[in-house]
This record gives C-alpha cells, sequence and structure tokens, in this order.
C-alpha cells in the first residue's frame, strides 16, 4: 500500500501562506507529520502559484528533504515544473504525478519519466478528454499501460488514476470506478491503481464519511495507493482496519498499534 | 439490500430476561424499533431456549406481529421449531435461516422451504463440515444453489451465507470471503449473498469498526443482504453512504435522509 500524502499543495491555505512568507519551518513540519502518520510518499504541489512553480517547487523540496527521506511525488501538469523537481530529488526513486493519453502531455512527460526512472500516476484522460463511459476509461488504461511498459517502464512503477467523478453527477459513478480497477488490475497483473477521493463526494453533505467509505471499498476491489491526508484519524483508522480485514496486516499488528495508540477512541 | 434486524435473539441478555417474565412488550419494542431503522426481515432465534424452543418461538411471533407487518426469519437448526414459526407467519413470505449440505439438515429443512415457499439462508457447511479453503466453500455454495434450484427454488429466493472465520484466525479469512462472494454471484446470476459481521473480527479489540468495514468491503464485492444491528447508528450510516456510492441509492435520497436526521454527526 502506497500512501501519498496530500497536504503539501499550495492550493491549501497553511501552504499558501507558509510559501508567501517563506515558512520553511512549517513546511517541514507539515511533511514530518505526514511521514510520522504513515504516508509512504509526499506529495509536492504548487500549481497554483502560475508565475512562480518553478521557484517555488525547488524551495518546497528544499525544506521538505530537511525534514524526511521519504521519497517524493512531483504534481504538476507543467513538465519544467516537473523536471525542476525531479533534479532536487536525490534521495530516493520519485515518483511523477502525472501522465495522461493526450499527446502534448505523454511528449512531454515519458522523457521525464525515463529519465528519472520514476514511477508515473496515468490519469484515464486522452486526446478526447476525460472517459465518457466506463469502457472508454478501461480503453485509456489499457492503451497508458501498454505503452508505457513498450517504452520500458517497469509495470510495478505504474500508478493509473481511473479519474474518480462525483456520485452526485451520476450515480453509477462510484460502481464503475469499482469494476475498472478490478478489470484493469486483473487485465495487467502487477500495474497499479491509485486516485484522490474527495471527488467522489463533491456537492454532498458528510463528505468525510464518504472519502473514507470509496477508500474501503476501492480497496475492496484492489486499489492499492491513495493520495490523502494521513494525518486525518477517522481515515487512518479506516485504512489500518481496512488492511487488517484485507489480509495485508500480518497478525494484524498495525491495526494493533493503531488501537493501543488511540486511533479508534 | 435486505436487513434481517437480529436483535430478536435469547442469546441476548435483554431478550432472555423477556422471554422468562413473558414481557411482551419488550419484544415489540424492539421488532418496531428494527422496523423504523430500515430493516426489512426480522430474525427470530430462540435456539438457547433447549427445552421450551417451540412454544417461545410462537409466543415470540405473537408479540413480533403484533407490532409489525415485516415478513420473519425463522432462525433455528431444529425443524420441529421452524415449522412451528413458520405455521405462524401468515403476513408476508418468510425466511429460514438457515439450511446447510449435510444430509440430515438438507432432507428435513428443504420440504419446509417448499411448503411454506419461502425464502431461505443456507450455509456452506456439508457433510465433512465448516469449509477448510476457499474452493471448498465455493464447491458447497455451487452445490447447494444447484440443487436447490432442481428442486424448484427460484433463485431470487436463495440466500447464501459463506461463513465468516475471525482473522484472528487466518489473516486470509476475510479477503477469501470477498472473491467467494464474488465468484458465487457471477456463477450463478440472480442468487444472493448475506452475512452475520461480528465473526469477522473474533478476539481482536474496536469490533465495532472492523464489523463495519467488513460490511462495506462484503457490499462492493456485491453481498446484498446482512443479518445485523440496525438500531445501531454508526452501522446504520455506514450502509447508506455505501448504498448511496454503490449507485444503490437513486439520487442519494436515502443517504441524505439519514444526514438530516443526524446520523452522521
Amino acid at each position: 500500500m502506497l500512501i501519498i500524502g496530500e497536504l503539501i499543495n499550495t492550493s491549501r491555505k497553511a501552504i499558501r501562506e507558509a510559501v508567501e512568507k517563506k515558512d520553511g519551518e512549517y513546511i517541514q513540519q507539515i511533511a514530518k507529520a505526514q511521514e510520522e502518520a504513515g504516508a509512504t510518499y509526499i506529495d509536492v504541489n504548487c500549481g497554483t502559484c502560475i508565475e512562480t512553480e518553478v521557484e517555488t517547487m525547488e524551495w518546497l523540496i528544499d525544506n521538505i528533504l530537511q525534514a524526511t527521506n521519504l521519497p517524493l511525488c512531483i504534481d504538476s501538469p507543467n513538465p519544467v515544473a516537473l523536471r525542476a523537481g525531479l533534479m532536487k530529488v536525490v534521495n530516493a526513486k520519485p515518483m511523477i504525478n502525472s501522465i495522461t493519453d493526450e499527446t502534448p502531455r505523454w511528449n512531454a512527460v515519458l522523457p521525464l519519466v525515463k529519465e528519472f526512472n520514476a514511477k508515473i500516476v496515468a490519469l484515464c484522460i486522452d486526446d478526447d478528454g476525460m472517459p465518457k463511459t466506463n469502457e472508454d476509461r478501461i480503453r485509456i488504461a489499457h492503451s497508458i499501460i501498454t505503452k508505457l511498459t513498450a517504452e520500458g517502464i517497469d509495470i510495478d512503477d505504474i500508478y493509473i488514476d481511473p479519474l474518480i467523478k462525483p456520485i452526485s453527477a451520476g450515480e453509477k459513478n462510484g460502481i464503475e470506478v469499482l469494476q475498472a480497477i478490478q478489470t484493469i488490475m486483473e487485465s495487467h497483473p502487477g500495474v497499479h491503481t491509485t486516485c484522490g477521493l474527495s471527488n467522489i463526494s463533491y456537492a454532498l453533505p458528510a463528505r468525510k464519511v464518504l472519502n473514507r467509505l470509496f477508500m474501503v471499498q476501492t480497496m475492496a476491489r484492489g486499489m492499492d495507493s491513495y493520495i490523502l491526508d494521513p494525518t486525518n484519524k477517522e481515515m487512518r483508522g479506516a485504512l489500518l482496519a481496512s488492511q487488517a480485514l484485507l489480509g495485508q496486516d500480518r497478525f494484524s499488528r498495525k491495526f494493533l498499534k493503531g488501537f493501543r495508540e488511540g486511533i479508534y477512541e
């Protein structure tokens, strides 16, 4: 299970303010907190800093690497910012978030995946845009996996993001993703799947409950990576319990440790 | 989704005491509370009253039917008690809990299923006992479904209980059931699956969390019936959220109603 800590993102007010004030200590603190809460990768996203994305990316990474040795997930649609970030990450195998099957993005990001021997998050989007049907989603995933492996990328380095659409926009938007996860993973043994969780609950109340249970549902269908806030106690509790139930936690050790630490109180 | 309210069971202290004191009002109250909380069947189990099971069954049903018109699930391994209960249930199609593939039990219960045109819960147990492997579980389910339908039982009336063993006794005991549910339901379109949830968490702490998330996991693999306490707020919250996420709740109406009623506070 690969948990990508999502908190270092300039779309979040506290991070934006830390960037503006050059408060590196706060960034370090958030990186450390995510590691302690069980993150296995730290996401870095400063896409909202349109004019200063490159230097902000570099500054964030410099600070994160003072706090943790976790590998980083460099998160941008902008190949220049991706490259700037990847140049900084020398501590561990990096992850790139993300490539798509859109021709310009594919051509810009693929060379970076190869050059930096990175893990790659691939969104199910192609030149026709977001998938309209679940067949589209599965077809795009198949195309991406086939092309990446043909380019020599290890299947174990590929993380397919099926693209989550809100159930408020279509009541089958959740169940279709569950089916797609299983189809994609069974068709391509060794490939991983990942997603962010918050889209699923857009425009509904009790979003945290929906996001958390959607994680449990997708895990039950095989998903093995999430981009989430690992410091959220309820989310972490659901993650540990799910792993124990799925036989991914030998002797329920992590679950029992979480229980002793009061995660279920 | 068929929710069998489990509270009227003489293994529970409050029910045992009500039976001893002939406090029919309490039984009626519990039946009503389960209906209001969303139960679609009411389970009746007095298997702990070994000497008096038949008359206790009749007394319980008399009281339940004063409180609700919900159909009943007559729950006993004893064919005499089953028949006594089934004779009382004239308000709606009853359910029998349960048959197995053990020859004596099969021969005793099958005639009751036919005579009373009942829905039937079938446990994955045969003459060799509980399934030792997941292949055993699936093989027994296949045998039961094939034989029941050959006897003229409608596939829509069959509820396979895969038999839940604790993850504390074997860490694959949960994931194997998830795989079995999907295999059984895909191999026999129209068949239902059901289970009680508490076995999964035996000998572990935070059992309610584990039970609840195991429900979410099994629902994500297709399970469509549970024997549970519908009045438990957290369980009901997880059920409504899961149904909304799985596209089983048009416009998320039941989920939104639950939210307005404070289920997620």
